[in-house]
């Protein structure tokens, strides 16, 4: 880990001072603008120095062959990988003749800022050309949350103190480079230039350009508008080619004269739409926002962000870079989700082409939960997204000669795009853990429409696979062989905790929304055996247990296995699968990440809290944590059996991972999986948040660096507001009908008002802190936030 | 299975009548010439039409890429292939100005011939130009057994019944295509042409060319000379270039007239030696073969099968097709390896560029015991090579975090070129297989020299991989986990019974080695603690045991998996791993192969009778026999176990493989290790030869199709031979000293002179026979020689 970049430290946004220009790949994520439609890498705005250029799509993807040294059945044969769309944020200036650059000429002041409530990237640059002319110039740039296709941006250049001509290109531009997201030349290669010129169009100024990727076929419109002022009036001309629109701007400043420029830029993408068709869609996006000007835009980002921060906001009393680093999680994760309409969150939102763009079980597994929590329509438009990948899943089922669906373990379209099937294909808990996503989503919203119309037919899909892929034994007994679960240090494994109990989860799911919805389930050719077996399965189900220690385990034998060396493990050996082959680490104890600590959380129900403590401790003195996804998981469990400080160090290693670039890759874009753990660290952490049949349950208890936590959930459409402090939790509903909700197990029905104050219950002694493997201790919460 | 070839049934060659152009590539591998240095496949002299081209040197190969869609930790970087080097087979002619081409004019004749006894490949075939003029040619081929670098070709051209003008073409062509031995684009780029033209050399009408593979830098040189003859007389040029060395002759012929032309190919390579070293070294070859002539090579090379076949000959009295197969193998084998000097037989041996011309544990396991019975020279220069390889498994075990050495599972020169690690890396088993072959060959042999100066440290090295490799449990057992064994339907298993059978014999053979070579042993950093560990683990290892079923299992709870729905299972669904994912035969009962067999067969010390009996017919009711590897050793287990019937059909099997191209792929070159299976299910099964370290063991008994068996093993140098009937075997020793033998268990002493007769003993009955799954018994005996 190289040393922190100098972010401010400040409750509603992330500034940074100065250009280091060596590291600017971090800050273009850090910084990056989404609306989940649309996606604008906080890159400068004349486009040069960059670390990596990103403007992206969610859905726009090109194809590549998968390549293997020895393939075999049912590999993929395509992989699919996220492109750059034409960029048009890039903005380039001349002062006199000299192109404006950073690494020329003197930079009297630089800051950037990322504002969580107006949604906004803000710059601001005082610099001095090589002959000596200064300029102050201030960018603002928006993607906005409410108008799907617009990115936009408003730049003002000033002359501070001699007459300069300053002219302005601002440009559309396709095929910027994509970083080395696959290490295979060949693969590279279909990435290069994926996007082939279809038409070009200017008129009346406004230029647009249309593309469509050369293999998967995606047609992409982009197009920009201009509204351009100075006090001796502006010179503006548009051209456009092939890969290229430019609209260049040329004006006489005087000093302190002000040059001003706001940019409109649409982008449509469809596989189907003819290129005129999308021309069109983006010319009109663009008008649109013509017509609404900045200011308009600008209200309603701000009026989005606050209906969002409204319920989604967390406020910590304590280490104020914890506060800062809980917003920026959530500002991020809403803005990947929040026009992402049929789509999902990939592993790196928009941020980044970090996993090629592919979207992972990370997304209902880590990011749908806090979406559910304070945006349920993004979580909704997620799920369709996996029903609308049926078809895909269902082929490949038949291909692996399963039954329902096998959804596709890394995609952008939910075709299959992974390479080494023991860590993917394998891990068929994906299937639950959808279902999981989609019971939640529903106990949270009551969303019956959505059950009825895709959750249903989701959960027979899931079940059936299920039914398809485990077996019975001779004593009555179901297992499911042969998978992966979560823990990527195991593969292959019989009966993974985590993956029998989330199937179970899945099968009772399925059979509850069948009886719910008979002529829908009838629709879809469940009979009445079929849902008999799915019960039979659920109750059958087996979860291995360590009869030794009396403990669940990971896997049917797995606390047997030899012991990971961790002794004898240097530290520069982690993360462990950059040193060491895989069949080291699968046939010995060593756990990557949460696999059965998250099989405690999302199965709370189905463990004792003795069995809990023990599992964890044990799970702990395994476990490297050599994924991002770990320590929020980690944090919770943590929590719920009473080692408060231990849960304060894993959310405080969670909230530093993308800021701090404790992994060293935050420059393919942010870990929205492990974003979202901050959240749930404290949410279901430290608020003891757990989902049930029987209404939301708490056990709010804070650790001693935390003084005041208070946070919101949706529940059926309302807000419920909890605001926890040592020694009692008050919880407010802002409106509907009442609910009931337990806390530390106590039932009570919370109506509408100025709410209700809960004590919080003595702690019984946790006992002594479970331990990691050596060197493999989280940071502690004071050391990362330096208080 | 596409109807087989219409080969001639005779006991010493096999023929064929007839050109089926479209089905070339199965004879050229059937018909190849090899000496273990250098490779011709039957391609006919005019080079077109062809099926795949092929000449190859024995270690010549050229590197490329692996392309992995997820690369991990250890994956080997760069892959490796066999080539084609400039092929001196070529001869083309013309008669007057019409070029022979068996797909113009008329073939009146064709026929070839490969002679088992004078290791020639012969062909007649009698052709009319479109014009009308008739020629008669014979040719004969042969890869010298006793000149190493020499291939040689005698061609004689008649005019029928009018005078024509003749010319001919003899060529040396460089960069042949190479058939599609990887999928891989970027793979097949880099061997596609693989030769860079270093030199060309025209000198005395003799001509050279020398290349260099443009990544792995191997240099090849060529060279050919001539002898030509016709009554009036040949005009002679020749000519070089880069990738071409031609010598034409033109001769005019009366009818009747006869051209005769002996051409003489001399082959050197070297990733060391200079261009002209190497050139000179082909150039003295091509000199020496001249002097020698023709008739001298042809008297050589029978002279040398002559000794082969004293020793190595099997007679079987039965179907004519069986004891052609026979022949057919032992002629296949020994041509492979004799004069491998410092070389291994690769899996397809020098017939064909299949597994793109590596070499496997087939060689140890299967080739090596029949060369060790027949040809022990050749046999020690395979272990050789290996010994010659141990730097690079020395390197590789330590990439692995292991000690010792850890050989490649698929290699040209030692290094590991497999591209899926848990059917490559992870069969550790090699090792021991290895060890098991030094052994073998030092108790054939008694060839101290060898033992102490490469067998010693092979031992050692792959001694010391077993101790990093497995563990201690808590109960004082030792333990290998997750590694594959043999059989590749399963993988990444824990106590493979034959991988822990085998590694226990080398960690005994170890410690023996060392006491009997205590300086060298120390010479290779032994100490007595070490040795000691060694014969501490090889006590403790652990067999696992199904202790319902009272049988040894193939690896730790394999007997509890589920079984494979093998009643569902269409036959076109076979070879199961084209048609199924490799998680799910994984996890399922499934054998692809050979495995606990194998170790019932290999470590026939290890088990009872009734432990035999009861784990062969378990695993006959699971084995699919979907590996060429597969029939031999079960036809040497159901022999053993009483089943004669079920052994002859296995047998039957294994002989037809390759002339019957029963898997469809002989093109590609010969099974060397089906064809070993041949010579081990006749002497290993129906002579029940077994090793052991108080002499060979013996227990022969024929199955009903055979009315007698006769073969010979070298023992100690000398040739022991039997001469099995129904009611009594007959042993004779050659020469030497007597030695000690069993039969049925009986130990006698056996001195040279005219043989001892031993009654066959009545056999107890053995049950019912057992089952194999639907569809997948073996072709009768009797349908496959069609008796």
């Amino acid at each position: 880990m190289s040393r922190p970049l100098p972010w401010s430290v400040e409750p509603w946004g992330v500034g940074l001072e100065g250009l280091d220009t060596e590291r600017l790949a971090h800050r273009e994520s850090v910084f990056a603008l989404s609306n989940g439609h649309l996606g604008w890498r906080g890159n400068l705005d004349e486009g040069e120095p960059c670390g990596n250029a990103g403007s992206y799509l969610n859905g726009v993807f090109e194809e590549h062959p998968m390549p293997y040294a020895e393939s075999g059945f049912g590999y993929p044969e395509h992989g699919q990988s996220v492109i750059n769309i034409p960029d048009g944020a890039v903005i380039r200036c001349f002062v006199d003749d000299e192109p404006l650059d950073v690494r020329r000429g003197t930079v009297r002041l630089h800051r950037q800022r990322l504002d969580f409530r107006r949604g906004v990237l803000e710059r601001e640059l005082e610099w001095t050309t090589p002959a000596g002319r200064s300029v102050r110039i201030e960018s603002t740039r928006m993607v906005s949350l409410e108008h799907r296709s617009i990115g936009a941006v408003r730049l003002v250049v000033e002359a501070v103190d001699r007459p300069i001509t300053l002219t302005v290109q601002s440009e559309l531009i396709a095929n910027s480079p994509l970083p080395e997201v696959h290490p295979d030349d060949r693969v590279m290669e279909a990435l290069r230039t994926p996007l082939e010129a279809v038409s070009h169009d200017v008129v009346d100024g406004r230029a647009s350009l249309v593309h469509r990727t050369r293999r998967s076929g995606v047609g992409v419109a982009v197009s920009m508008d201009h509204r351009a002022t100075a006090p001796r009036g502006v010179h503006t001309e548009t051209e456009a080619s092939g890969d290229l629109a430019r609209t260049t701007m040329i004006a006489s400043l005087g000093a302190g004269d002000r040059f001003e420029l706001v940019k409109f830029v649409g982008h449509e993408w469809s596989a189907e739409s003819s290129p005129a068709t999308l021309r069109d869609r983006a010319d009109a996006a663009v008008a649109e926002a013509d017509l609404l000007g900045w200011d308009g835009l600008v209200a309603a980002q701000r009026a989005r962000l606050d209906e969002f921060w409204t319920c989604a906001d967390v406020e910590v009393e304590g280490p104020l870079r914890l506060q800062q680093a809980v917003r920026f999680a959530l500002f991020h994760i809403f803005q990947s989700a929040a026009r992402a309409d049929l789509r999902p969150v990939p592993g790196k939102g928009l941020s980044g082409a970090g996993y090629a763009g592919h979207t992972f079980w990370d997304f209902e597994a880590f990011v749908l939960p806090v979406l559910t929590a304070t945006a349920p329509d993004a979580a909704r438009e997620g799920l369709r997204w996996r029903h609308a990948t049926l078809a895909h899943a269902r082929r490949r089922a038949r291909e692996l000669h399963l039954a329902g669906a096998a959804f596709a373990w890394r995609t952008v379209d939910g075709r299959e795009s992974s390479g080494y099937w023991p860590a993917s294909t394998n891990a068929f808990h994906l299937d639950a853990d959808i279902a999981a996503a989609v019971v939640h989503y529903v106990r949270a919203t009551g969303d019956r429409a959505f059950e009825r119309d895709a959750g249903l037919e989701l959960l027979v899909e899931t079940a059936r696979l299920w039914v398809a892929l485990g077996r019975w034994d001779d004593s009555g007994g179901f297992h499911v062989d042969g998978v992966t679960g979560p823990d990527e240090y195991s593969a292959i494994v019989d009966d993974n905790a985590f993956t029998n109990l989330m199937a179970q989860l899945n099968l009772t799911a399925a059979a509850d929304a069948v009886r719910r919805y008979p002529a829908e389930a009838i629709a879809l050719g469940v009979g009445d055996a079929e849902v008999e077996e799915w019960s039979a399965i659920a109750i059958a189900m087996t979860v291995p247990i360590d009869q030794r220690r009396r403990i669940p385990e990971q896997a049917a034998g797995y606390n047997a296995a030899e012991r990971w060396h961790f002794e004898q493990t240097a530290s520069s050996e982690y993360p462990l699968q950059e040193h060491f082959p895989y069949f080291d680490l699968y046939r010995k104890q060593v756990v990557k990440q949460a696999d059965l600590v998250l099989a405690l959380h999302f199965r709370h129900d189905a463990f004792t809290f003795e069995e809990k403590a023990g599992a964890f401790a044990y799970a702990e003195s395994l476990t490297v944590r050599d994924s991002s996804l770990s320590a929020g998981p980690q944090a919770v469990i943590a929590e719920e059996v009473g080692h408060l400080g231990l849960a304060a160090d894993y959310l405080a290693e969670a909230a530093t991972i993308d800021l701090d670039d404790v992994r060293g890759d935050a420059e393919d874009g942010l870990h929205l999986a492990s974003l979202a753990g901050i959240w749930t660290a404290l949410v279901a952490g430290f608020g003891g948040l757990r989902d049930s049949d029987e209404g939301l349950r708490f056990a709010p208890r804070l650790p001693d660096a935390i003084g005041r936590l208070a946070f919101g959930v949706k529940v059926g459409g309302e807000t419920l507001r909890l605001e926890i402090r040592p020694d009692a939790t008050t919880y407010r509903l802002a409106g509907g009908d009442p609910i009931t909700l337990h806390h530390f197990g106590e039932r009570f029905e919370l109506a509408a008002g100025p709410g209700w104050r809960m004590p919080t219950p003595p702690m019984a002694d946790p006992g002594p802190r479970p331990t990691q493997p050596p060197g493999r201790e989280p940071r502690s919460f004071d050391a990362a936030f330096g208080s």
